[in-house]
């Protein structure tokens, strides 16, 4: 099987101080679940240069894909595009497409702050922004993204057509009324029969729901149904 | 000024799967601001125990607090309390308090995967769980607790109790229907004139808001004065 692996660095102190509630990791999270990709760490980090080269100069390595959101604006706080380029030592520079792209948007509304947004390191491959039409990109394996939700969300589908996609994650649920600690030693038992699914368990209010996660599918449907089984008989007894 | 930095590990698949949308980065985020601690990384990785073991040396040696949520329960998939005790070396251990105070919750109800629940590193002190009894813990500067947000919650104000905070971040902030573009240049000036006001643009559809953060109260004053003489100028122009 094959397992491709992403993370994601949110750059911005409006998460950090609480100002805002995160929408992206959610979001990204079932996306990349959808086309195979198993979206691994998280790291939400400050508008700090020295910070975003560290995480993403230890991510690229150690990922498939990695994914940023945040800071690439017109205004001072946005620095997510310089600091990048100085992760990759390549030159930033005012890219002609993307140039070309702000001016057939802004008209003559355009000015210095705007095109601060075609700044680029060299060498990366625009995403396209259907909403406001300045673009993110990609650079090797890392896609610089917006931070607001529906510009992040946009991008993320011009990055999709991209990535290549592994295994698919099937899973499966059952919402159960017994409390965790009643079904804690069989379904302990049944992970450590089936290695290749991954079986979480998240309590709510009044019961327990069991999570089965694969790309084996056989493995799966049989893991699945011994666990109905054993919720049966545990009720019963 | 004392500056005080805490970090949160978000420690769980659930997340990572996209099957729940987290909560507590924001929660902890406010409630860490409000008594000047301020929050400046977060990681949200898999329920593996290397990766928790790295994390969590890691940041407790960068940061003056570290918390992490979720992985405490009755389950297989719970291994945060063994990993934590490895990160720091000591034994995991069953703790007499959490013990006694699993008994008097659960009573004749007590089975052998609620006292895993009381299984503590060694050197811990307990936190208390109003919500569901089976505790958190503090061992040195590193707070483990569940990730239910409600519990979550219920622990981080047993926690706080033990904080010591810095110097309050006070915050001011104005919204004004300009975009980022058209302020960008003066609100960079004014930012690069008082280095120890942190100065945010976040655009909504419409406009922009602008938040000055700062533990300098006459600075933040100062500063925000002459973002709205700015601000006035600009629409007159």
């Amino acid at each position: 099987m094959k397992k491709i692996k992403a993370a994601l660095i949110i750059i911005g102190d409006e998460i950090l101080s609480g100002r805002t509630q995160d929408k992206n990791i959610n979001f990204l999270a079932i996306n990349l679940a959808q086309i195979g990709i198993i979206l691994s760490e998280v790291r939400v980090i400050g508008d700090f240069e020295n910070e975003i080269i560290d995480a993403v100069n230890e991510m690229r390595k150690k990922f498939d894909y990695v994914f940023t959101s945040g800071g690439i604006g017109p205004t001072h706080d946005d620095i997510t595009s310089a600091s990048i380029a100085k992760a990759f030592q390549v030159k930033i520079e005012l890219n002609q497409e993307a140039e070309q792209i702000l001016h057939k948007f802004y008209g003559v509304e355009i000015n210095e702050a705007r095109l601060k947004m075609a700044m680029i390191p060299y060498g990366a491959s625009l995403l396209d922004n259907p909403v406001s039409s300045a673009p993110g990109f990609r650079i090797e394996n890392v896609f610089v993204m917006a931070g607001i939700p529906k510009i992040f969300q946009a991008m993320f589908f011009a990055a999709s057509k991209e990535l290549q996609g592994g295994d698919l994650i099937l899973s499966k649920e059952i919402k159960i009324d017994l409390t965790e600690s009643k079904i804690a030693k069989s379904f302990g038992d049944l992970q450590g029969k089936y290695k290749d699914v991954a079986m979480g368990s998240y309590p709510f209010d009044g019961g327990t729901s069991l999570v089965f996660r694969s790309t084996n599918k056989e493995n799966l449907e049989q893991s699945f149904e011994e666990m109905q089984k054993i919720i049966a008989e545990l009720k019963l007894s």
